[in-house]
């Protein structure tokens, strides 16, 4: 008998499928492409310098330290110095026993996952929501339930309903998953008496909310809203935290801020999936908030993306058809795009990438197939001179869609066919 | 109501539970203890110069590639690079599309599990095996079957006869976990013939073998003996592969090396568990590759850790009561003790340890809870010159409670009691 690798697949792997957008996103390499596709920070936002300097520090005096193993619960000045940042900087002070490192804050969420969840255990989230979140809790084989979002997000009555009717089934309800701030892929922010509700449903109803929060730091203007984290008074809000969009993404290093005995279930967990996060990375990230040179950075981030977002948006505010509704977010990476709803964004997306723009379809975020209308943009990664270009071509795309669409609609309406 | 955290866990977290060996290795922080615990390489053996240079390479010429993400198989170059070296040096070539980048070879066995292992499914091991392992299959949800061993390590016979019952019960077995070279904990390298039959049985009996070897390439004398997967010719053997030995743990770059099916469901629960291995690590591996100065270093490690191990044995020879056995390896970390049956390691260990000298007991290795009277000790760690005073301080516990049980046995023998 020969070997068939398909036969000895879990059913997690059979449920496990390439995404239509990583499909996409593989004919994004040609040069000559602008691509608002990915999620990706800018390069000439890496802190190269900085970096340069704190790699050769921990070299020549860590690097016994820094090139060994280190403890499952991360390097220890690093999560007093995040479990300090969080009170300082956020209004959410963490003991260190609150902190756990993890690579990216991708795995924050499949420990908490791992932990948390049941197969079929019932989760929220935002529809729609992050794609990621998404396909760790396709992974965790939990039960997705989406709940509607107006332009302040999640609607908390629509979540008390879906809730009181998974009850009345006799299923509880466990997390619930949110990007409250700057949302991926809306870019929307929820206003502060909108968490207060939400954090007051999930303690009255019993539930675990996860506050993913990569983008809270990369604010351009508007006000700051609290984090569910700092209104949580009993340790009810699990925040996953990254340096992926504030430093580099390349060092692969998130934490997770959570009840401590959330905490010490992760790090058995983390121990089973990858032993320890890189403690290179880690070493490295913490000099360069040791030299105070994290915020600083922080803050030329935010001029290069905000002039970014002003760009696009004002080049979507000119060229865009009139018909377009698109979201103008404070801060983040993405602006969001509604077409008519007459229009499908993938069956457009190979007439916008014969003319070389590219963005995501939305339909993968929603939960429940809908939003064939939607795409996302992000504009943090194409060059200043490029964003106008691509939402050149993007209009012309769109409104030649319109046009076709209106050439369809008009003989039926007056019954030629 | 407030915040329970326990009523939130899922039953794999309810199962997760730190383990006795992780409590112990916290009292070794103190820096007069000669540790043979842990099995961490030996910081002298890391190749500082060698970090140092490609460090600062990659970060002048590859900076805006190697501090971004990175696909999620792997920097495209380091897989190539593994692929051709597993040909050259392993004679078990492979393409680019058989490997995957993981977070460490601990990563590459837990993406392994989840998409062969349903709940519930049984794996195979060596009767002991490697703690990290157990840790995933338990996180699994695995039933772990422990298969009798000998010096020549996991016993065809006894592997054959289990599967047969547990098929006559109606179980199918899919998966068989080895560390045929160098095993931790005990040492044992699997010779050729039994490595044939072994894989003959995997044929016949339809199982698929995960071959851990984070120590091969550590070998300080006797002949190579070829990998099962060199032996494997229809992709039934995935390799999992690590530069934690070789290199440096610090980086967590591991790999997998498997059927492309494997591969392509691994990569999408990668995804979802860290969307991608630390990329400033990989670039920095895949330089110290491409400057040929990986294999160079390897004779380095080698030379150091064969002293090690020939320091140790000198030792263990000349010091330890003649009732004690242990193994001679020919490569690897580690030495494997066993007492005499009326010894327990662990009621000796804190005797031990007041000596200022500790290891690590053998039992939970062991899926039986057997092995009471065996510990393992790691030589690549401690310097030369604690490696004789550490087995003679051990030498001399083991001798006065040997003392003691005879000072126990004997009036038991003459019936005073």
């Amino acid at each position: 008998m020969s070997f068939e690798a398909q036969s000895f697949l879990s059913s997690v792997a059979h449920r496990l499928r390439a995404s239509e957008i990583r499909e996409l996103l593989k004919l994004l390499d040609h040069p000559e492409m602008i691509s608002f596709a990915g999620g990706l920070p800018n390069p000439a936002a890496f802190p190269r310098d900085a970096i340069q300097e704190v790699v050769g520090h921990v070299m020549t005096s860590h690097a016994a330290e820094a090139l060994q193993y280190g403890p499952t619960e991360g390097h220890h000045r690093l999560r007093r110095a995040i479990a300090g940042g969080m009170g300082a900087r956020y209004g959410a002070p963490q003991e260190v026993d609150n902190i756990l490192i993890t690579t990216g804050s991708q795995q924050a969420l499949s420990l908490l996952a791992q932990i948390v969840l049941d197969p079929g255990d019932s989760v929220f989230t935002a529809n729609p929501t992050y794609l990621g979140a998404l396909l760790t809790f396709n992974a965790a084989s939990s039960r997705v339930e989406g709940i509607a979002c107006d332009e302040q997000g999640l609607i908390p009555e629509a979540l008390e309903r879906r809730i009181d009717e998974l009850a009345a089934a006799g299923a509880r309800a466990k997390l619930l998953y949110l990007v409250p701030t700057f949302d991926n892929p809306t870019g929307v922010t929820m206003p502060e008496d909108r968490r207060r509700r939400v954090y007051e449903i999930a303690c009255e109803r019993e539930l675990l909310i996860a506050e993913d929060d990569p983008y809270g730091l990369l604010r351009y203007d508007g006000k700051n809203v609290p984090l569910l984290k700092s209104i949580d008074t009993e340790g009810r809000v699990a925040y996953l935290g990254t340096f992926s969009k504030i430093l580099a993404p390349g060092f692969r290093v998130g934490w997770l801020a959570a009840d401590p005995l959330l905490i010490r279930k992760a790090v058995l967990a983390k121990q089973a999936q990858d032993l320890c996060t890189t403690t290179f990375s880690q070493y490295c990230i913490f000099e360069i908030i040791h030299d105070n040179a994290l915020f600083p950075h922080i803050e030329r981030i935010k001029s290069i993306y905000r002039a970014k977002r002003d760009l696009m948006l004002r080049a979507a505010e000119r060229m865009l058809p009139r018909e377009v509704r698109f979201s103008r977010p404070e801060g983040g990476l993405f602006l969001w795009v509604e077409l008519p709803p007459e229009l499908d964004a993938l069956a457009l997306l190979p007439k916008a990438m014969d003319r070389g723009v590219a963005y995501v379809i939305g339909r993968p975020f929603f939960t429940d197939d809908s939003g064939r209308n939607t795409f996302r943009m992000n504009f943090s990664y194409a060059s200043d001179d490029r964003i106008e270009e691509g939402v050149r071509r993007l209009a012309e795309v769109i409104a030649a869609a319109l046009e076709d669409s209106r050439a369809i609609e008009r003989p039926d309406r007056i019954g030629i066919f």
